[in-house]
């Protein structure tokens, strides 16, 4: 593959050329790996940024509808939009999340969308670095918008919002007793959070769910980040289109206020310094995984079970012996 | 320090040798950790086990009453009991949980009981190890039960999991609604759920919360180390000394039938696989808090935020270049 014709077609917005460049960073073979590093070294250059929105919700609350809904109101007001899926448990239910482009079926037509679905890989993070690294694909591309979609699975809430500007949180509306369903860890990385299915019967449900959140918004420690009337909870009806427009209004005050007052350039910088922290980390427990730290591995881990090493005297046999730390 | 002669002294149960173990073994200092593994190496021959209980459960549900009461009618029983705290959280919060024996004045009192509060440290990792390696120091002086108490502070009752035989969470008596309070890890966790405070006008309470709990116990997967009736709800108050005795009885039977099925050794055989595997890892996360790698990955990370490098990029110079992996 000739990587630098590659990127040339990428920055020029070409679809098949982003999807390409997208199977190569999800590749596992260190050629491909290489190749990617390269791609993104000379994509970089052109320091092309896109509006990342996080998006995360549990099956049910209609995340599909949404992003449907939503890339056709952004797509429709002359926008590029991108849309990329965060699921670390998708080859375990043996589907992933937007694996059928059919759940967007107008979206995925469109010229300016691209959906790509979730690779099968159970790692959070090789999920992670892929993902990070197709959002740069997507924002080379010339993409305005890119939408990083997640499931609530484990700890995939944590890596969408370190590789977004503004993290939207999807919720359907239920009785007021569900607020603690909600782990508070995820609302704490909201900036918005839109009550979905907010039409006919569930209305009222809708109306009620949405204050219990706007008070429990009210209840969370200020971060320097929010302008004052942030984060907040809203309405939407994703079927219906309702407030689609007032939701893309606030996103983009949220971000204006965030880039008119230096928090926008910071949190970038901090998430490239916290990506840099994990691979470091992950690069040095990964030298566990090669043949040879694998056999030791299991040897002394038999020895430690019988009981015939104490585990750290096992531990440091590894770590001066085997790894020579 | 004499290694050799501090393990004799702990062997015949003294436990002012214990003591200074304890904080041998607390200790960061090099010197201080190669005496500690030369201890903890000489008393392993002597292959002494005790029942070792982990106890979790948030403030206020009467966690140091029961431990007095029911330690009080171990040591009733001539067991000999030691109490350890994991608590990571304690350096912050400025006080460790048990750092105040009046907390349990008649048990601190006790020639057959031992009490150690936990250290102040806030890196888990630290506090694991310590936990682990005191504990082992208390089977070697002859302790019949160890008794490891955590505030559910993050990921506290997993560490006091891996490293007990027995799991029991306390509870308060509470409305039904509350029961989504307790996360469900911790619930798949517990092989017993103790609902304290089952006295005066709480009595009902707590026979509403015992049932929910009960309820919410047979809706778990079973795990093959569990006789038929296990896990199980039971109620307690450890200020009347209610229901301890039949406490007693049930924790016993159940270690008794995993010992005749083999689920105890395997336990502890997986146990020390995990703290094995656990050790080696921090060990190796351990390289990037020497000065040299702290300052490469500070000027690296700096490179990162000014979006001079790509978090991908800095990353593998720092682990070609300067951890050599």
């Amino acid at each position: 593959m000739d990587i630098a014709q590659l990127g040339d077609k990428i920055l020029t917005g070409d679809r098949r050329a982003l999807a390409r460049a997208i199977t190569l960073v999800e590749s596992g073979r260190a050629d491909h790996r290489a190749q990617a590093t390269a791609l993104l070294e000379q994509l970089s250059s052109a320091r092309r940024q896109a509006m990342r929105i996080g998006l995360s919700g549990t099956p049910g609350v209609g995340k599909s509808t949404f992003i449907e809904a939503f890339g056709m109101h952004l797509v429709g007001q002359g926008l590029r939009v991108a849309v990329l899926a965060v699921d670390p448990s998708s080859s375990r239910s043996g589907g992933s999340i937007l694996g059928d482009k059919t759940r967007m079926e107008r979206l995925s037509r469109e010229r300016n969308a691209f959906i790509r679905p979730s690779p099968s890989q159970t790692h959070l993070g090789g999920v992670a670095r892929r993902t990070r690294e197709a959002v740069a694909l997507c924002e080379a591309a010339g993409f305005d918008v890119v939408l990083i979609e997640t499931v609530g699975v484990g700890q995939s809430e944590t890596v969408v919002a370190e590789m977004s500007d503004l993290f939207l949180l999807l919720l359907a509306p239920a009785g007021g007793d569900e607020l603690q369903g909600v782990k508070r860890g995820i609302m704490e990385m909201a900036d918005l959070i839109l009550v979905n299915k907010a039409d006919g019967d569930l209305k009222p449900a809708a109306t009620r769910t949405c204050a219990d959140y706007a008070g429990a918004l009210r209840l969370l420690r200020k971060r320097p980040q929010d302008p004052k009337e942030f984060p907040k909870a809203m309405m939407v009806s994703a079927l219906q289109e309702d407030g689609l427009v007032t939701a893309w209004d606030e996103m983009q005050a949220l971000i204006n206020w965030r880039k008119e007052n230096g928090f926008w350039e910071a949190t970038r910088a901090n998430q490239a310094r916290y990506w840099f922290d994990q691979e470091v980390r992950q690069a040095l427990l990964a030298r566990l995984d090669a043949p040879e730290a694998r056999a030791m591995m299991d040897s002394l881990s038999s020895n430690v079970a019988d009981g015939a090493m104490s585990p750290s005297a096992a531990a440091d046999q590894m770590l001066r012996g085997h790894l020579k730390v």
